[in-house]
């Protein structure tokens, strides 16, 4: 099949890998729709965070092709929408819900398992991972939605739910990638009243405000935390998403979270200190990560079908398999939010 | 009046300082009874924080003396627990719960203000920062109890509520002072069914087993992680109470933490570094701090007079004002777990 190749930083071809194969009873082929380009993709094509050479991706969705043995709630023709990790949906973590740490999981697109930037998936415990998408003849905007769903949708709810967001909050959102407008996203539809977009970029403002922000902050540093303290009456907000990684965003994310507040964090953590004073002294605490997409895709896959929430509007970017370099460097150059790559045929 | 001076690390005595006087119309003027040493003051003792020259201490509880013209909750005659922060009861992080991080409030024994290792305590917002103690007679156990509630017990329990300790969780604390002993014992009041004490101090696990340890780990480091692992099935605990504040017991707080889990700090911190990639990539989130005493002593004051729990089991040595220093040597020393000061007759 054909599918992206990670040769290293700033080396990624497409070309040939062996078609995938049912390996296990509870494995599932999916071949693959639509894929798109992470954010944290970005910082392997840059050569910031290490990868193996191969198969790369971890967002898609696609249609099943071939179930094994064991496989009963999926069989060829369905149309699934993929969380970014597979779990086996048994183990005491899953059960907990945090599908994510599965004990027995992993991600896809790395260390041996097929990407999403490819032609097909193998994708274990195909049961527990995948989702099927019910209804036939869905629009173009109503699968870029579904997609948005395998990773950067969900790990904007993560932000929010690990933060405490709820009816009446107020919060505030560092970064205007697509995980941060999806924060802004699923604050809203958790029911935040002031939500504020810090965004210095004309096309992510106009995202924002369209998934909800009330306020878009435009300063970066000790300015945009001055700008956020003047919008909440000085206190800062009370629960403030961390949809970036770097040290400087966590340090504005703690800074603007007002005493007794919530850090929501899900960038991947680059050269990231978490300031221990403001948790004790100030009682900000801190959690989120990895998001446990397979336990919100259910939730947001019905919001999604009921024309509720449209979180595939971060595309902003659209390639196909052949051109899958086009769609990195459109994010690497800040030229697009998100870049969409069609890759076979509904 | 007598009362503790501090002049500086290991330069703690006691003498003259001026009698508290009514100076704002919501001031009480309170007779200490009964005072204690905090594992804080020792930092301070030691040189390891930095403290003002003058009043010290920040727990006791006492007789209401005197009130301010504006104060309506409180007379003359009442026996009152002082939370070790006054607050004025109103601002919004007050009503959020949030009373130690009050927006005009600050903390007994420090910056000017009086402290409880003395014989009298000007207290500002008498009415909202006090809590009177109901009935008369009480034993002096049930004193020590509730003397306890001033802080330590409550400061204990904001390690086990930041960490959502509820029925039927496993639970680890990580220290054996007096915080980590009242976290034992409000992880058992929450409900929960496995708590795993970490002490190598055979009088204080004999303390976390009567406050409901079901399980003692005496390893340090390494091999106190595989121990608890190896109590919980490889997984770690729910709910991490660290309660001691260095960068080592924190350290020890997370890796022992389940995936999914938290970690309930309220040691004050000295050189802690937060593992972020155990925050992002185990989902372990953070949360405690500086706890809202204010907030908890009714609900604990009534646990304590209903005879349901016992926190001032900590206090295992007693002095009078007079020889206060014997009471921060002997836990300097860690021959006693937390001094009890008698300062005046009730």
């Amino acid at each position: 099949m054909r599918a992206a190749i990670y040769n290293g930083p700033r080396d990624l071809t497409v070309g040939e890998r062996p078609d995938p194969r049912i390996q296990a009873s509870t494995d599932a082929i999916v071949r693959v729709t639509l894929a798109c380009v992470c954010g944290s993709d970005l910082w392997y094509y840059r050569g910031q965070s290490a990868h193996d050479q191969g198969a790369i991706g971890h967002e898609f969705i696609g249609v099943v092709d071939e179930v094994g043995a064991d496989v009963r709630d999926l069989r060829p023709g369905d149309l699934v929408v993929a969380p970014f990790t597979w779990s086996d949906g048994t183990c005491e973590l899953c059960r907990a819900g945090w599908y994510a740490n599965c004990l027995h999981g992993g991600g896809f697109g790395n260390h041996g398992i097929d990407g999403g930037q490819g032609e097909a998936v193998r994708v274990p415990f195909a049961d527990a991972t995948l989702v099927k998408v019910p209804g036939f003849g869905h629009s173009d905007e109503t699968l870029r939605s579904v997609l948005a769903l395998s990773d950067v949708a969900c790990t904007g709810n993560h932000a929010a739910v690990s933060a405490g967001v709820g009816p009446g909050m107020t919060v505030a959102v560092v970064g205007d990638g697509a995980v941060g407008l999806s924060a802004v996203l699923a604050a809203r539809r958790l029911g935040a009243e002031r939500i504020v977009a810090l965004s210095r970029n004309p096309a992510r403002q106009a995202v924002a405000r369209e998934f909800g922000a009330t306020d878009v902050v435009a300063d970066r540093g000790d300015a945009a935390v001055e700008a956020v303290k003047a919008l909440t009456g000085g206190l800062g907000v009370e629960a403030a998403l961390e949809c970036v990684g770097t040290g400087e965003s966590m340090a504005t994310a703690f800074a603007i979270a007002r005493s007794g507040g919530m850090v929501g964090a899900v960038g991947a953590p680059h050269d990231v200190v978490v300031p221990i004073d403001t948790v004790i002294f100030r009682n900000v605490g801190l959690r989120g990560g990895v998001a446990p997409a397979r336990k919100y895709i259910p939730e947001l896959l019905a919001a999604v079908l009921a024309g509720e929430i449209n979180p595939g509007r971060v595309f902003d970017f659209e390639t196909d398999l052949e051109h899958l370099v086009d769609g990195y460097d459109a994010m690497d150059e800040r030229r697009a939010i998100k870049s969409l790559v069609r890759v076979g045929a509904a």
